[in-house]
């Protein structure tokens, strides 16, 4: 495994104290620590360490600034039988996400099918943890959520959309099940993270530099945070990611009320006490309310699909989630995870700041 | 307009009457066909002729040969509040679509969302029609397709997944809407049939060869009809577009049991009177139950990337629908719908094989 070279491996259970550890010193109660904590360490079992311990440090900042109130409760301003709009109240993104994806799940069993709208809500890590909440009760989850201006719509020198990312998850037999969380753009800012420090450029598709054009210089692209949506350019349909991108917000701060679009403050370690006001979206449906046998149909599916002659014998096609169950089978067969040095030092310093207890490493 | 040159001009209401003269003559009751034959009316108008005139021979011959029974009636096989699956009993899209929304409708204005899912039903048009009538509504709209599968999972040598084309249409304040309408490969086959035409290469990231590797063979592309998923290969996360294509598959043939995937008929001119057994998915959502005034920030979203400065001066970003709107626009004002030759001499077969007016160019 290339990526484990270099890196510092820490119990599962000692990452998530030391997340707790520090939310609570920044001042939330240990009911919002130990559930944003849960976000984070499931993100880096997924291998997605960019929504781990990586987003610590924001969270920590928002909190000390007063951007973020984690020890408010998020409230339902208007429902019905099968929807609710929610005002997050700016607490951290897990207590909003689980009051909502709660509510729609209640109501989901009720009536078949919930969608639920958040705003004033901070981050929420991984959309597919979300949909996954759902998934787990037998329910096809989704989630969506607005975030800040990184992305060109299709022709535009300027970004005006977010990754604007969401989530799908259903549940199939056999333990199998179908779980997608993907941002509209072509990649994440820390894939282009990645380039740099290999000292690579960047493929084609990936991101425009300041001039509009499609840049190959990693450096250049990161700068310029000015991402192509899903697609790429034009001539490859990067116009779908775009309303794909589009849709997303749709969902999130057209219909929710919060900041929208081109409004969202940009985020980055210093938080002037703005709140980020993003908006959120989340949807159950009960499978059981449409044809049966929808579990099996939907393992059929996916075994299919990782049965499909690959062009390359070593690389297997796998069906949508299969390197997350991968990343997270193998966290948890050792009972830790891993981080960069980089991240390490950050700990360290967040630690000796807050005056917490280091995170030890193995 | 370089797309008018060679083409032969029609009035609309006279394209329209020989639709309906043609699947009436084949055996379609007057509302069936007329249904139908708005919607694909609607297609050329919004300038994808692809889902116009050119699905007429294929309807046809799907009511001859009996895959198709357009006389019959949807009936609904289960409901609850906010849900509904339905039989479309293989009549015409047109028609189970028109039911299956309006179901999706009065339930969403009764409990603010509504999740419909058909089997047994035929080919339905542009996704966007459905959407946009929930959206005529005051509604947001949404429309899933499973169609034959013609898309390779991302590293597989063979195609698995359909173009699974889906919609969303929303309603905004000043006459201003959100309109998506989208399959979720990189291009549908009719864009590599340009190509061939043109005597051009297709560019990167569209489609794969026989070997399962990229190819920029126009023909060859069309022949082997593999295409890629939305974002190409794995390098410019094409496996995102493949997730996307399966969630359709997952609200269409799995939610609803009717055909899916791998298991979906070839479509041809040539039917051999299966059922193609089609699954569709409609949802309507009442913006009303969620922040007021989302009209106006639809607006002012859809116009703020209208005035994002392009990259080139020529080429105004779009706000998504915009193409579609103009070519509808275009339409409208001189009455007329244009074909190319080859449509026009399909047409003149077809009227001369059912005995049907034929339709009269300008």
């Amino acid at each position: 495994m290339e990526a484990d070279k270099g890196m510092a491996r820490v119990v599962t259970e000692e990452a998530c104290r030391f997340i707790v550890d520090c939310l609570h010193a920044a001042g939330a109660n240990q009911e919002a620590a130990a559930q944003q904590a849960k976000l984070l360490i499931e993100a880096e079992k997924l291998g997605h360490p960019s929504h781990g311990m990586n987003r610590l440090e924001f969270y920590i900042n928002d909190i000390l600034s007063g951007a973020c109130d984690p020890n408010s409760k998020p409230t339902i301003l208007k429902e019905t039988a099968s929807t609710a709009w929610i005002d997050a109240k700016n607490v951290l993104g897990a207590t909003s996400s689980h009051f909502a994806m709660d509510t729609a799940m209640t109501k989901a069993r009720q009536t078949g099918v919930a969608w639920v709208v958040v705003k004033g809500a901070n981050h929420f890590g991984i959309a597919g943890y979300w949909a996954q909440k759902a998934a787990d009760q037998g329910l096809i989850g989704m989630s969506f959520s607005n975030t800040s201006p990184v992305c060109a719509p299709t022709r535009s020198k300027e970004a005006a959309l977010g990754t604007n990312p969401f989530s799908c998850v259903a549940p199939g037999s056999s333990g199998e099940s179908f779980y997608l969380d993907m941002a509209t753009t072509a990649v994440a800012l820390g894939k282009i993270e990645m380039q740099i420090r290999k000292g690579e450029p960047i493929p084609p598709g990936w991101a425009q530099g300041p001039d509009g054009n499609e840049t190959r210089d990693a450096q250049l692209a990161f700068d310029t945070r000015c991402l192509y949506p899903l697609g790429g350019s034009e001539l490859t349909s990067g116009y779908k990611g775009y309303g794909l991108g589009a849709m997303v917000e749709l969902f999130c701060g057209i219909l929710g009320g919060s900041k929208y679009g081109h409004y969202i403050r940009a985020w980055s370690h210093e938080s002037d006490g703005t709140p980020a006001d993003l908006g959120h979206c989340f949807v159950a449906i009960d499978p059981n309310c449409f044809a049966p046998g929808f579990g099996d149909r939907l393992t059929d599916l996916v075994q299919h699909w990782r049965n499909l002659e690959p062009m390359d014998p070593n690389l297997p096609v796998l069906a949508p989630g299969d390197k997350e169950k991968l990343a997270a089978a193998k966290s948890d067969e050792t009972g830790t995870i891993s981080f960069v040095p980089q991240q390490i030092e950050s700990c360290l310093a967040l630690a000796k700041k807050l005056k917490v207890k280091p995170m030890e490493c193995l």
